[in-house]
């Protein structure tokens, strides 16, 4: 395997993307779009795919998938590899499939971690493996709605928990009696409220997430901050108890780095720096570096 | 105010429940219905009573309310009196009206804390002291969709914090990723899952709720249980976390009296008691166990 004639492909649930590498190992071309699996409902991943970057591929193409395409509900599903977990793992655990077009599709599996609890990633693991180098200890945190933390030595994925941060905060929003009292147009990023909900978090006196988060309604009713305050205050709690868990089980032993949507990433750098603690900021297409460096090591 | 003539009424969000006392002290009537203030959407709460209770009242007639009824989405908005708070409070805090028809309405208002996290409550109050006697140092627990903690002295209702308990846990079933797996004829209570969750949730490996609801998935993925136990297994974590906050604030220190729905109480009991801890049912019908309290307090 090498770059020439090499599409990688990061299909999630929701989004869609791909990169096309030249000969040089530079990426030659760039798709995206919000055309993840669950927009695929007849289950034709084949004619999906075509859609979105037919153009690029050929007999003697090799397309490298990871992400929610390679999960049960996606087009071919690929056992997980369990912790700890190198590249050369998830190269290793692969499954092959020879599109109609003739082009060689490798599925990548994702990873699994059985012990002291159960957790899962699809996708992630190849972020990580692009954001960290193979002599590096460290923690990589990628923010978002089933938020990941990842602890990284020696090229490997050791372990890994994942916290439903921003499913919960949409789901506290959008339908829970909080959200009720939030006035339709929030307008502009509240940072004060964030990090009083960050701080508030780890407080003695929290009594956990199930508390805190009625303290967004409690506080507003008594008048102690404003509605307009209570969506990024509440975004600060719930953000807030994730990396008090994170905290709790020493993972800041090592550096902490950042990894995936940018805004997120400085929203959640703000929140450690408010609790003194330094945060790394992972590359930009931490995805994409990944598969090349699965692709080289493949060549060499 | 003496019990002649006396009527009660605790109108909540989605419930509407009513006493008639007779001359002796004892409910000569009662009426229930899935008239909460949120089903008014007319705001003609007067009209709202009549349908429900008009022939039980006159000119003569002296209503209780408390719930709902009394915020700011109610009929008449009572302000909070500040813990700690007796029952003589709740009665020196009552807003009165007159109603068309020429009966006297006593509103009586929620109680408030504000320190060290601002709380409020409204209905619940009621059930506290009438699940509770004058000498009592205790703990009342009222598991629901906003579960309280109540700590109680000397007649007084000294502290208290509210979990989104049971809300929590319907938008995680209803909404979230974790719900897409659990079967939609879930079955019987499946109280061993119910219980792996709860005891899970005090494990020194938990990493807090926002992960541990999360293993319910991926343990369901990895195979360490079927489909059908992710949905008691979850509210095991939910409640579990909730019981976790209360142990850590130090209120098992005195005794946990239960309070309130039957079903869920039993459930909570089952919890503890798998954790080791003992205990108490509360009186069935505590909130009109204390408006009688309330009347006869007054009638002396």
């Amino acid at each position: 395997m090498s770059f020439e004639n090499t599409i990688v492909v990061d299909w999630g649930s929701t989004n869609f993307r791909a990169y096309r590498f030249g000969g040089d190992g530079a990426v030659a071309e760039t798709h995206q779009a919000a055309s993840g699996i669950l927009s695929v409902t007849d289950g034709r991943f084949e004619a999906a795919l075509d859609r979105e970057i037919g153009g690029w591929i050929t007999p003697s193409s090799e397309i490298l998938l990871s992400g929610m395409i390679t999960s049960r509900n996606g087009w071919h599903e690929t056992p997980y590899v369990e912790a700890p977990a190198t590249l050369a793992d998830l190269r290793a655990g692969a499954r092959q499939l020879v599109s109609a077009r003739g082009a060689r599709l490798r599925f990548l599996p994702g990873v699994a971690v059985r012990r002291p609890v159960p957790d899962v990633m699809r996708g992630e693991e190849i972020q990580v493996f692009g954001a960290t180098a193979p002599d590096e200890t460290l923690t990589v945190i990628l923010p978002g709605t089933h938020s990941k933390w990842v602890q990284v030595a020696a090229g490997r994925i050791t372990a890994f928990r994942t916290f439903l941060t921003g499913e919960t905060f949409a789901l506290l929003r959008t339908h829970s009696i909080i959200g009720r009292l939030i006035p339709p147009n929030a307008g502009v990023f509240d940072e004060a409220a964030f990090l009083d909900g960050v701080t508030q978090a780890q407080a003695s006196a929290s009594a956990g997430l199930l508390n805190d988060v009625f303290t967004a309604r409690a506080g507003a009713l008594l008048g102690d901050f404003p509605p307009s305050a209570i969506a990024d205050r509440l975004s600060g709690l719930v953000i807030g108890h994730e990396i008090r868990s994170g905290l709790g089980m020493g993972w800041d032993s090592h550096a902490l780095r950042l990894v995936g949507d940018a805004a997120l990433g400085a929203r959640y750098a703000a929140a450690f720096a408010a609790l003194g603690l330094p945060t790394e900021t992972g590359p930009a297409h931490a995805a994409v570096e990944g598969f090349r460096k699965l692709v080289a090591a493949s060549a060499s």
